[in-house]
């Protein structure tokens, strides 16, 4: 039997080899998952993202329980800055959800975010796919950092919560503009410290200030504190609300369009590039190019248009 | 005269015109970076990264006060997350910096986290580019954010400061571990506050802990007040030490060739993806793809290679 056809079976383990085939970039998984592509679409993917210490993983692991509670088996991926020296995933199999650890409508898998531009995005992809077609009911996305990966990263999910803490420094007014547009429904955690009022206002008025078009979801600002258990209820209530409002509005289908869109697009640029570079070291290509770039007598733009003639005839 | 020519000549209303020509993505823009790149390789590149809110823009206003003190001339390209509604940088001109407005021999630019994948690393590197073609002495490179994109960018920099701040939260533990094989110095910034001694051993102790190979370099751990000056000058006599080291050590060269891959391969990666876009765009392939995989008749992993067969043909 397939890796793919003990997946669709629901076998863990064969799922979290699939997963680690994922993760390491091996060939074969691409077959795996071209099986695995037409029972997919059942799992409803909740993003998770904010600034670090905005205490997402204890939020996760409220919501799994809340989720558990309902019946619905959880996945979730989480997604952490990678160490050279531990060679992986530094917080491995999530030690905080221990209380998770002998459940088995629960499966937790971290991804380190080594490896190329974009391909982080495309694992989780692929992982969120795999758990999906495993029989997950709910798939959780949590990503620590706030830079265009994460957003890339959490556009994958039908709801995403963007995680707030009150008092973080200067730069939040930056992250919180950033983020504005990729919430779906927007958390103050730890909303027992000062200033959780002030920053859940301050998130209702840049809200607010956006021009809605007629018909479109207004994201809600919730408080919580994920550490004693307030809020959660309020928080999957309002999430079970936008997966109503997805579809029921017809805003459903442009998402899963545009998911679909995003995913095939990573897909196709790593290949690309994998194939580019195939091309470039067999043929010490490469080496020629940075030893001119060093020596100052070759551009890497020309050097760029130079390889696209050769790989890509025809176009330019 | 060509924009390069004048950029060459140290015009600045003709390098703000090319960065902006870079950042909106405008063909042109490549001719005038093909002319100025045999004139590069004369800056040296500082980069600052760190959480939010560890007090980078007030380090950067420091150390950029420090340098003109010696004479030099500064370049500052500020990375900020895009805003949807402002456009593009909300943080604009850099308002906190207006103490070096009037000042000709700092030339500040911020650049917005809109775009692709990857995009702004080779944004980055584009405007350096013109930075020091334009004759800035230092050229520091300020990234809001902890993510990989984050990482590529500083990659660009001969040397890199992570900037830390005491006790915030339990993710800067795998924040610090990510980090750490980026740092060539760590800053302790707002070190007035309590736990900064903590964060500095804490600091200390990760490096210590890596096999470090013989002849390296060991990154300092360094603590400042940015808000009162207090440890600039000694930051700066640590830049300028490891940048000492770097032309001393034979390791600015093998610098500078990963550089310089890098570079190139973010101009090639780019060139490609959207070369296969605009084929797939006019063939309305893309659009077919999209709804089979709605469907869920295709599978994404099948498409790309049916259209890798066609673009680059021959290859696999």
């Amino acid at each position: 039997m397939s890796l793919a056809e003990q997946v669709l079976e629901g076998n863990i383990r064969a799922a979290a080899r699939l997963m680690r085939d994922i993760d390491d970039g091996r060939p074969q998984a691409i077959d795996e998952l071209k099986a695995l592509y037409p029972h997919s679409g059942k799992a409803y993917i909740v993003g998770i993202t904010g600034p670090p210490g905005a205490g997402k993983s204890t939020l996760v692991d409220q919501l799994t329980a809340a989720f558990r509670a309902q019946g619905k088996r959880v996945g979730v991926v989480a997604i952490d800055p990678s160490s050279p020296f531990t060679g992986g995933a530094i917080l491995g199999d999530r030690i905080r959800m221990n209380r998770h650890a002998c459940d088995e409508g629960v499966f937790i898998r971290s991804l380190a975010t080594r490896g190329s531009l974009g391909g982080l995005s495309r694992s989780t992809s692929d992982v969120a796919l795999v758990m999906d077609t495993m029989g997950m009911d709910i798939v959780i996305i949590e990503t620590v950092g706030v830079g265009q990966d994460e957003v890339d990263i959490v556009k994958t999910a039908h709801t995403t919560c963007v995680v707030m803490v009150p008092g973080m420094g200067d730069d939040i007014q930056a992250i919180k503009a950033g983020i504005l547009e990729i919430g779906d429904i927007f958390v103050v955690n730890k909303a027992d410290r000062d200033g959780s009022d002030r920053t859940a206002r301050e998130l209702s008025n840049m809200l607010e200030m956006r021009n809605a078009t007629e018909g479109s979801w207004s994201p809600p600002v919730m408080k919580t504190v994920a550490q004693r258990g307030t809020g959660i209820p309020e928080l999957v209530a309002e999430i079970d609300a936008h997966r109503e409002f997805l579809f029921t509005s017809g805003c459903g289908t442009d998402f899963l369009r545009e998911r679909n869109e995003r995913h095939f697009m990573e897909i196709l640029r790593d290949r690309l590039f994998k194939n580019a570079l195939a091309y470039m070291e067999s043929d010490g290509l490469l080496e020629q190019i940075v030893t001119g770039m060093g020596a100052h007598t070759l551009d890497p733009y020309s050097a760029a248009e130079e390889i696209m003639a050769s790989i890509m005839p025809g176009r330019k």
